[in-house]
């Protein structure tokens, strides 16, 4: 399985949304085929949604039919701004779009921008690829002997360029040979933990027992989960957590329960310009995502709906973050993690 | 909508597995027809169990078609063993075959006993009518004059001979003239609360908007939660509360927001045989419910699933329990509260 592949002069991808009935590729060379993909969800998962924007700016640049480098520019600069309309809560699309960007600002010819585009997005892919390694093997090292661990919506291959973020986690800490037990939540409404987590573990050969989101706690009481890992969307400066709807509850009952809850991301989903989560936008789905989001109308026609994509999980329920560069626990210093690297 | 009655020879109920896209109706002179529609949660609701339940006796008593009297108690002590194997969990269903078995302990002769068990269901069916009304002017007392409510699952009238058990709360402090907002927990996995509540609150006329379980800490945070009511299909003497899976999580995340958790019930779903909720057991469900419940599959086959019906809610988290004899409040003295009435 390749989840998103340069091909030249198109991308390829996946489409999650046929998963895991179907495993069908849409293979395109208009960018604007990327920006309904990520609109509509057939890709989705922060850092995956990064790495398919790139693609999508390279591939406009490819496609440009003009000679005259200002409305090429111009051309790149309207791609940009449409696919950066796609999703408003992920920070790692606008991180991902604003290094295509300055790539495209600092050009001078049709032809150098093209190539060097094409490079920057394939340098993103990379990029991300080697900091799943990482934070693999930073999170395993907190995994014990034998654990069974629950996770919420996917945070695996689909949802990024390499092995994944939280889901990365457990999959280093099982090929280290640690006896790693999961549960996956189904993550409704467009159960990405049913269709998606536990198909990629399934075929990862894990131990997986998929439950409704309302049964975490219960699983808890029982004493039956040791740890939780998820990953994120957006990070505040504090260490606020914006992430898939219900991440916020399991926090709460984690924390109840007193079982250890990490984050894990990239540092590219850390927003230092935002101070807490409060700013965080929070994209609203459509109604039909709750009430008929499988093929069958399973709520009264006219009903109401509230259906936040995200929650932000403060601070003081995280246990501790952890992205390529390390394992980060309150109080948080991201400045100073971010610029001793960089 | 008439949701059960009893129809001289035979018994007509709303097939809620239809809800709420058809509006159909079961009729049955043929116990086990029941039999099946409790299994296959046609019907459901502790206490509409309760209510078929008896009425399959009866159904079985008038259908009988020997004339010699052990045959006959034989007949109708299989039917009550039938209609008991069902479901394990709500307490209602065997308290209410209870009654039906001492009518026939008591009986001599088929037509007497035929007429007592009818009489005794009928009689159940009226009680359970007025305990609804009588939880919810209780249970209104606690509800602010402008208020948004938090349920989950179905309390109301397809889940009770009458206007419901919790709902009854939300539906008389509505008819009382409070401003009453109803966010309702669609309840997986077999979705009651979109199916089911959400219909009957828009056909009863309230503000009603519908969320994914997950949704429901976030609502908190927000502070748009005011009480949450939820039903119980079976409390232990020391008010630990066994309800539907999703009960507990909301339970735990009302304390830490510090939200008023309300559990109303009949009295009859007080078990004072048992001393806590460890001793209740717990219906688990076929993986099927998880993986295809929205008319398509949405997981992976052969994907493992753990799918309990119920969790257990403990006293400590429940803020005070509602029922047709007043409001309980810690520390709970069942049996002194049951035979000061009997």
């Amino acid at each position: 399985m390749t989840v998103i592949e340069w091909c030249g002069d198109s991308v390829r991808l996946i489409d999650q949304s046929k998963l895991p009935s179907e495993e069908s590729y849409i293979q395109t060379g208009d960018y604007r085929v990327l920006v309904d993909a990520i609109r509509s969800l057939k890709v989705r998962g922060a850092p995956l949604i990064g790495i398919a924007a790139a693609y999508g700016v390279a591939l406009a640049a490819a496609k440009f039919d003009g000679e005259e480098y200002y409305s090429f520019r111009d051309h790149c600069a309207t791609a940009i701004r449409e696919l950066a309309s796609t999703r408003p809560t992920a920070v790692n699309l606008f991180w991902s779009l604003e290094r295509m960007r300055n790539v495209l600002e600092r050009g001078t010819t049709i032809e150098s921008v093209r190539k060097a585009l094409v490079s920057e997005a394939l340098r993103i892919h990379h990029e991300d690829r080697e900091m799943c390694r990482r934070i693999g093997e930073y999170g395993a090292s907190l995994v014990p002997q034998r654990s069974t661990i629950l996770t919420h919506c996917n945070t695996g291959a689909l949802a990024t360029g390499g092995d994944g973020t939280a889901q990365s986690i457990i999959t280093t800490a099982h090929k280290m040979g640690k006896t790693v037990n999961v549960f996956a939540d189904e993550t409704r409404p467009l159960l990405q933990g049913a269709r998606l987590t536990a198909w990629e573990l399934m075929k990862a050969g894990l131990d997986v027992t998929l439950i409704t989101d309302s049964m975490a706690a219960s699983l808890m009481k029982q004493k039956r989960i040791d740890l939780v890992v998820v990953g994120a969307d957006r990070i505040a400066s504090n260490g606020d957590v914006a992430n898939k709807i219900g991440t916020y509850n399991i926090a709460v009952i984690a924390r109840h329960h007193g079982v250890p809850f990490y984050v894990a991301a990239p540092s590219s989903t850390i927003d230092i310009t935002i101070a807490s989560g409060d700013q965080i936008p929070i994209e609203e789905r459509s109604a039909q995502e709750v009430t008929e989001g499988f093929g069958r109308r399973t709520a009264p026609v006219g009903v109401r709906v509230y259906s936040p994509a995200f929650d932000v999980t403060p601070a003081s329920l995280v246990t501790a973050i952890v992205s390529e560069r390390g394992v980060h626990t309150p109080p948080y210093d991201f400045k100073k993690t971010i610029s001793d690297h960089d």
